[in-house]
């Protein structure tokens, strides 16, 4: 199981200092979606120079262009890239192939999709599953880890990342769940105990 | 009924050269996804400082954090910023208020929405409705501007844009159905004749 740290809503300075800190107890680093809207594709390269030996995800939420997209992100040092599963089954087929062409890996980001959706995707593609209650959702439609399913319906061998809210509570639960990745942000980088939320959550992992 | 030019796969500097090219000749300027992802809001900031004049929309494609995405978008100028129809309502429920604050506009892309949810947000909110082919439905599943079509269920006061390989052929059937904005992309930038053909749109356009 893999502790995902996502970093959002900072500039690229503050988010490699912040990963800095916690650096001995997460596994991947997520260039949030805000960053690379903000800063774009430097954000990927600043964080992949800093960390190089850490697994790099480039939220980058491709609903379209998708070669594109998942180029720029490869070519900038990401190890995976996010496409939405509400996105045309040719975008999400584009980015496997491109993925496959640089030896890299694709998470299909499952918010807002239905469940029969969510399962057809399980079964059609090789990749990472992001089961992903919404910062819009937890902060205005009050929903919270609580409501992180893994729906009964995937396919037993996909490998699932769960997002959305999570916290050291949260996260006991969610362990029994063997998620391969676990996405946690603001409870790692918006709280004054960074260090230790981190550490916590890599023992809750540890079992 | 105005052309929206969208700039796409291109750097910055480019985008600009474009746009002054065919300056006359449009309406609005669209930063593209792909220019957005690639060099962050530094982009609408550079299109908005050379078009002070024009309406500039940044093509963003929030899928969450409405706010935050909509305010960076607005900050740096722009004047329309999008969203996706397949996102949580929550979010864009978060884009009309943010862009009201602001007293700037919203696009809901219909990309990939069913006609049931498109005549919801048709309903719901007043937005303009893109009605959309994408570049990979295009690219790879061979669809084309003959592909759009404006779905019938619509709230008849919506503004409709209409987006998708838009070119002077297929320009001259669409106009017919009277949208407020037809976005153009390739058939204006991936051309030698740019001045031509983007002269060529506005004239059918004004009939």
């Amino acid at each position: 199981m893999n502790i995902q740290l996502a970093l959002d809503r900072m500039t690229i300075d503050e988010a490699i200092k912040m990963a800095k800190q916690v650096e001995q107890y997460i596994d991947w680093i997520e260039v949030g979606t805000s960053l690379i809207k903000e800063y774009g594709m430097e954000s990927v390269k600043s964080l992949k120079a800093a960390f190089p030996d850490k697994t790099i995800v480039a939220d980058i939420k491709t609903m379209d262009n998708a070669k594109y997209e998942f180029k720029l992100c490869f070519e900038a040092g990401a190890d995976v890239a996010t496409v939405m599963g509400v996105a045309p089954d040719a975008t999400i087929q584009t980015c496997m192939e491109t993925a496959a062409d640089y030896g890299k890996h694709v998470m299909i980001d499952l918010l807002n999709t239905t469940e029969k959706r969510a399962e057809t995707l399980s079964e059609t593609y090789d990749a990472i599953l992001c089961v992903h209650v919404s910062k819009d959702q937890q902060e205005i439609e009050g929903q919270s880890t609580t409501s992180i399913r893994i729906p009964g319906n995937l396919h037993p061998e996909s490998l699932i990342a769960a997002a959305g809210g999570i916290t050291s509570k949260t996260l006991s639960e969610l362990v029994t769940l063997k998620p391969h990745v676990v996405i946690v942000g603001s409870a790692i980088t918006k709280t004054a105990h960074s260090v230790e939320s981190a550490k916590q959550m890599k023992e809750i992992i540890k079992g």
